[in-house]
């Protein structure tokens, strides 16, 4: 893929391969013979072959590709020249490919087996992102910095609670994707299990457990809430990724300047201005985080199957499903580059706090007179003294000592940012804290 | 709404309805106003005055509505004639209405609340029908009829264990659902609790436990996977509504006729065909089915929020939240209606079973001559003999018969389709069961 | 609707209301029987008395909505109580009601002549902005701002180029908005027009003359796309509403500051911070923008309908269209007034492309020293000169003269933004004078 | 790609394959330099070598592939490897190699290029398609079969009818694809055409016609409902290309056995069921209209761009836009192979009519009494007949006989379908002839 190092992660792109996913195909070919003689229902040695032969390096695969479209499914032509090659070992050992399966068992497991791979690895990125960004945040508890609303200046956090703000976001995420669970898939046609008379049950519980899969009681063909849970967990995380761009991009923009991107060699480098430190990973996170949620849709959508095999809601899955897992790890991998080396201009934090000449501490002054005035009619002089000083373009500090109805050095206090942080220190170290009792 | 009775939940519905969404910003401004009592930030006697005047009733809701468009929420408007009711009865009280709060505080708090409440009316429902369905499965377990794959006739399933497999996302649905936690949000402009100083984390507990609400250390005013959640929870369930209501569709089909929308006076008649049935219910569920999954995906999108307050996107979720639960609950309505008194035709059943003279048995004489001759030998003759007997217009197992490799009662015994259940029976025997010792 | 003055069009809200959609429906009853007595088919009298019973207030609005649920559309137990009133002034009359139709033609032309009204008041609004945004880009067009790129500053364009482009969406969605059809639906339950012999089409072309809309020489009862294209049409004016605010809304910000939304009397306050001058507008046209895309890939979706008329696909359609057509025309009343008056701060401009001390106009640098050095080598000089002068905290300038590799004059022509607006100034002459040619 | 022979078409796939992508690529470069040559900008020997150095044979693509996500596109590391190259052959003709130009410009235009040359290609199967349609609504003019609505059997039609309908959008479909332009991006960094002084506009001209692209005044770098209407027209196809396949996959029920994809070696087989004929291509069609709404919705939030380069919003579009035209030169693939030799089965069309045993001619029984009794009192009439029908298990015919209302002449006229077409076989002729005389 052109934009592999773009928007992706290269170890989950490989587990989506068309190589690696006939492996795993044929990883459940395997197993299933492997399981079928477990269980007593063929014979192990005819077992053994079969899963010899389960290697993709022995299939053509450009003629697989080519026959997928004549049957509808990868299952039929794989399983053709898997019995081939079997055959050639065993002609008795070749009537036990693919005993007593459909094709979606095949196809549904290993799907299975690739979301739980490619989660695992983005589990270990959000391990190592999360312990960033409890560092980041417990560094800069005490950092001042503007809270913005609607983009605009509101009134002062610390960049610390900003960074717990994101984290909780990921932290859920990883509470979630750990409590995915992947379940075979092992029905035969219609889920009944009728080619495995007496041990079809014990069968597909010994291939859950070889591969390290969750057992069902019944099959899930077409009630894909299972499968569509996995997306809608990805995205999620997708979202919370795409939050922490969002504001990164936002703080890196020239006149704000506030937080930037690690730089790195040729990274974020324009064509034609040299000057320019463009948000490269934030971008791709946020195009990622664009992409994922129509896609989760289509995989809601998909759950409208119809009666025990789905004509095109489950082909609708396939590249779908995977997509929306190659493009979240694509983010986490940015993302862990990005908060790595996290750039933070705390003295331009404080120069910008000063941007509004005081107005961002209009409500401190409202609600330090409103015992005096009652809260609406402090509400509405502040709003007028706050006109007053931009009109003059002088500080609101000026414009309120001139009013007399507060002592100097409540003034001061009033004005100064620290003053103005209420729980921002004690929330994130209370977060942080709780975070190293748990861990 | 004009569709009210076709696409939604009256009860949900009122829970969303303007006066009623104002009802629960209100109950937000009254309960904030006890618990800063409670812990001793306001005065009691104050709380109480605001507590009292906290009643829908006394809004002037089309002034309200009028003016939602000026500030870009609804809160401004409504505490602005709260502070006027309340200064009727006492100034001072007046002063500590909406004390400390912001906007986003009394909206996201009471979407917590009607999303709890709607999610509340919705479990009922669900467990009303999940109770018909078990009933239904088990008493079908051993109703014969065809499983289908591509909308092609595969080979035989119960209906019972059709049933299990609705039954199957419904359960989990529940469970997902019962798991769901409900958020106060109490931050003020920037998520620190500024303006309440001291008191306020104190005050945001006191606040969660008087409206039955959960507590979380930091605010979520741009840190939405906590909503969107709800909304991809929902949209599982609806999903899965939706693959019941396609199921039933197809199998109400004239040339298919096995299952049926209990009927009722006047339901599913049409204006031109007297004769027909149409199947109402499911056309309601599955045109909610396909609305919901691109709501859910707009709530997804919109957790890329900027800042501390988002600038477009949190507004993007007020109606699409409020859609995902009208529309789901509605789908939820129409399927209690439906499991019911579903109408089950189980001697249409077997008429059907035997469309294709026999051939949904092909599998079944080809694993029974696979060791005879090989699977794929094996496969290739009873394709052929398939296309005689179509060819010929015979049975099946009339040409199986003429090959004589088979005898008389191995051939009926697989062209039983008692004996091709595999372990449909058990399955739902089992399933049921196990729930019987869950509850 | 609680947010109509923030997300919608009360006009354009007005026809998609519940009485004001049963009386579209009247109007089709009433043109059917008007139509059909034109042509000859039923007596004219009756067609009379049943075009003076068309009329919604003659309609129990609660008793309707009861019923809708039943039919599964409101046409039935709308002919229901139509019929009812006809026959109290004519039985004969009576029998000719909804004469030879079938729900989905009622529906459907309905939403037709209801998309149609919604599209005529959009355009007129359109009319106005693109008049506006025409003035403001002239005005503009030598106002020098910076030009950003992924929100850094890249280099200088003038305001009235930015217009133009905000403008190039419009004019296009006008024109494309204008190419719409609008089609009359007559087909009969299964589009064949059989219960009208041998007058049918004459009816049809009739009706539709009547209602002002296109004639069909087909059905589109389950051929979706004239709809669904209405759908895009209107979504990508929404997105090209969508970047104005988004550029408006990211130019309002504190530290940046150059447009603004214009101010009214309590438009845009905070709550809490009295200083604030929220994007009210901006938040409403990028909320609505956030919603409609997903929206439309519902109806999208919904072209998916099956034989001749359609098992939920349809029914997905309703609600739907009419929510893209309120939104973007809310999205259009919101521009309207943010154009209308839009302050724009030309200092506050000149400033900011100071921001940078230079280093935006890096690549005039490189240009001009690219036939001496080539532009690779150039290139990679300025690129040093940049790190040095953000070293140094100096203007690129000195740095650069420091080099002697440019005359003073050189340099001077090199760092007025006026010399490095390329072609800005005449492509917004060009750009406004076609539009005056063309007006 | 895995499922190419099955989702895609090749030849477009091979359109959007990295190799040519950046070939498309580099052929905006050849011609940048080439135009400007043309224009007097740069010496013609060097625009020469450029453009003899600008093919993807001399690019080292695991090189680039590795680069992209440094500078977050392709075009800086492109850049870089064709100065390269190119100044191996002349270090003075190596300044001019992407000349003023901005990575967007290159990016855009090549995926202009892109879409002409894939929609060129689909036009060109729509074409084939719409023929083989009209030959077959032509030739099945005459063959009735059940009209089904809510997937319940309603009244007859002919199948000719039912593929005009089919064809009605893909007519559409393709004039809005030919009413599609594809325009040239030359802007440089902000639009302004400020590297090129003097020339630009005319370059931008030269550049346009070169390459066979439209020219448009402003850059669209940022205002992308030019792109994003190519995807919506695009997406409408899809939609109307699966309301075909969701028929056809309907009439291929085992039960329904009306219509079948054309058979071919291997196609469609299960690999369990021998007997059973799966709707493959149906299957493929459906998957891909399922898919692309989603991703249709993607382009139209990508709208959402900042100032004059987005943040994430372009990035969004890239794989977005190739996947919508590669799934749906897929879908027209598919089709293409179906519609060529589509089976028709007119004889179970005829067994099917009768599988209500008169009921769908209800309405016609209805009708030919509502001028003896009424409408209201005729539809109620008839509505207790057929639940007698119904309860008797005998033919409605007989029912109605014994009401002595109707003559046997009567009688036999009502339930003969080809007295209850309408105006099918009009229309049908019409529509054929109409398209006759336009080509």
């Amino acid at each position: 893929m052109l934009y592999e190092s773009l928007f992706y992660d290269k170890a989950v792109n490989h587990i989506f391969s068309p190589e690696q996913t006939v492996q795993y195909l044929l990883t459940f070919e395997a197993n299933l013979a492997l399981a079928q003689a477990q269980e007593g229902f063929i014979p192990k040695e005819y077992a053994q072959i079969i899963a010899e032969c389960c290697t993709v390096k022995a299939i053509d695969m450009p003629a697989l590709v080519a026959q997928v479209g004549l049957g509808g499914n990868v299952t039929i032509p794989l399983v053709k020249q898997l019995t081939v090659l079997v055959k050639q070992k065993s002609p008795e050992a070749a009537k036990f490919v693919h005993y007593g399966a459909t094709s979606q068992d095949v196809i549904d497991t290993a799907q299975m087996l690739q979301a739980q791979a490619s989660i695992a690895l983005m589990q270990e990125r959000l391990t190592v992102i999360i312990a960033q960004l409890y560092e980041l945040a417990y560094a800069h508890r005490h950092t001042v910095m503007i809270g913005r609303s609607f983009m605009q200046q509101a009134r002062p956090i610390t960049f610390g609670l900003k960074v717990v703000t994101w984290l909780d976001g990921l932290v859920r995420a990883k509470e979630r994707l750990a409590q995915l669970s992947f379940y075979v898939q092992l029905g035969g046609a219609v889920g009944t299990l009728a080619s495995m008379p007496d041990k079809g049950q014990a069968i597909a519980q010994s291939l859950a457990s070889l591969l390290g899969l969750s057992y069902h009681l019944v099959v899930w063909h077409t009630q894909r809430d299972l499968l569509a849970q996995i997306a809608t967990t990805v995205g999620l995380l997708s979202g919370s990724l795409g939050k922490i761009a969002k504001d990164i991009s936002l703080l890196m923009q020239t006149e704000i300047a506030e937080v930037f991107e690690p730089s790195a060699q040729g990274k974020g480098g324009s064509s034609t201005m040299p000057h320019k430190r463009n948000p490269v990973s934030c971008i791709a996170i946020l195009a990622n985080a664009q992409r994922v949620p129509a896609l989760v849709s289509t995989l809601l959508q998909a759950q409208l199957q119809d009666h025990e095999r789905a004509t095109g809601a489950w082909h609708t899955e396939w590249e779908t499903l995977a997509q929306i897992l190659q493009l979240c790890a694509g983010s986490l991998a940015q993302t862990q580059v990005m908060t790595q080396n996290l750039e933070v201009n705390t003295s331009q934090m404080l120069r910008n706090i000063e941007a509004t000449q005081g107005l961002i501490f209009a409500e401190n002054v409202s609600l330090a007179l409103a015992e005096q005035l009652g809260k609406a009619e402090a509400h509405e002089r502040v709003e007028q003294w706050c006109k007053l000083a931009q009109a003059e373009g002088v500080h609101l500090k000026t414009v309120v000592a001139r009013q007399q109805l507060l002592t100097p050095e409540q003034l001061e206090q009033l004005f100064n940012p620290v003053n103005a942080l209420g729980f921002a220190v004690t929330m994130v170290e209370s977060y942080c804290n709780k975070s190293q009792t748990a861990s």
